[in-house]
C-alpha cells in the first residue's frame, strides 16, 4: 500500500447519506468525506466523486441534504446507499423518507439527524468536487449514536468503495 | 443552541495538529474540520479561520502539514496548539518536532502519524477557507489509536475554541 495512504487511514469520519434531486428524480449515496468548516452561517463540504449520480443531481440542482446514519444501522442499508448506483434503481423506493424545502429527501430510517441546505461554493478537483453548502433547515430525529467509519470497518468488517475519496487502490 | 448546530454536532472528526511556516517562523494549531478528498493523487481538505496566524503561514507560504493526534494525547498538549496563539508565544519551541520537506513543522509528540503537501486550491468562504493540498510526503510514528473529537468532548470534558467551525456561540 501507498504509505500515504496507509497515514491517511488514520483520519476520522462518520458516515453519511448525502441526497439530491433532479428533474422530479431523487437519490442518495454514502459518504465518509464530510464536515461542517464554518460555524456561522452553518456551513459544510462534501467530496463526492464526478462518476456518481449524486454528483450530477447536486452539480445541477445546487441543493443536497445530509442524512445521518446510527451506529445501529445493518450492513444491507448501508449496501444500498454505497455500493448500488441510482442509475440501475431507485434507491429511495426501498426505504422512508420525506422531501424536505430543497426538494432533497430526508432518509428517515436508521438515522440520528437530518440538515439540508443550498451549495454556495465549489472546489473542482482532478476526480471529485467538494461542495460546500450553507445549512437551511435540520432535525434531530433520535439520540443515539452516530457511525463512526472506523465502526463500519473494524466491527461490521466494511468495505469501502471504489469511488470514495479514502478508497485503497 | 440553534437546531442546526445540535443537529450538526452529530457529525464525527478526528482531532489534528496543522502547521505551516513563513519567514523562518514555524507555528500550528488543533483542527477537527479535516478529511481526504480525493484518493488518487491523495489530498485532504482543511477549513482554517482567517483570523488565526497558522491561516495566515498556509495563504503565503502555499503547504501545510499535519500531525495526527494520538487518543492517549494530554490535555495541556491540546491546549498549547488549540488554545494559545502563535503571536503569543512560539509554540513548537515547547515540544518535538522535526522539519518535513516542505518547510513545515511536523509534530513528533503524541502523534500517530504526519503527512504534509502543497495547497492546490482554495475555497474561500465567510470566517473560514477550505485549503486542499496534495500530499507528497506521509509517515506512521505509531500504530496506536487516534483521538476522536467525541473522546475529547465527552472523556476528556474538552472545550472548543471560538474559531473552530464547529463553535458553540
Amino acid at each position: 500500500m501507498d504509505i500515504r495512504q496507509d497515514a491517511l487511514d488514520n483520519l476520522s469520519y462518520g458516515l453519511y447519506v448525502v441526497t439530491s434531486h433532479l428533474d422530479g428524480k431523487l437519490n442518495g449515496q454514502i459518504s465518509d468525506a464530510l464536515m461542517q468548516v464554518t460555524a456561522e452561517a452553518p456551513c459544510v463540504a462534501v467530496s463526492i466523486c464526478k462518476d456518481e449520480l449524486t454528483h450530477e443531481y447536486i452539480e445541477k440542482s445546487g441543493v443536497l441534504a445530509v442524512s445521518v446514519l446510527a451506529q445501529s444501522t445493518p450492513m444491507p442499508f448501508i449496501g444500498l446507499f454505497g455500493f448500488r448506483s441510482g442509475r440501475d434503481m431507485d434507491k429511495l423506493s426501498r426505504v422512508s423518507y420525506r422531501v424536505g424545502t430543497t426538494g432533497c429527501p430526508l432518509v428517515l430510517e436508521n438515522i440520528v439527524a437530518v440538515f439540508e441546505g443550498n451549495v454556495i461554493a465549489r472546489q473542482d478537483l482532478s476526480t471529485h468536487t467538494i461542495f460546500t453548502a450553507e445549512v437551511t433547515e435540520a432535525e434531530i430525529l433520535q439520540r443515539v449514536t452516530p457511525l463512526t467509519y472506523e465502526y463500519y470497518i473494524r466491527h461490521m468488517k466494511g468495505k469501502v468503495p471504489r469511488n470514495s475519496p479514502t478508497y485503497h487502490g
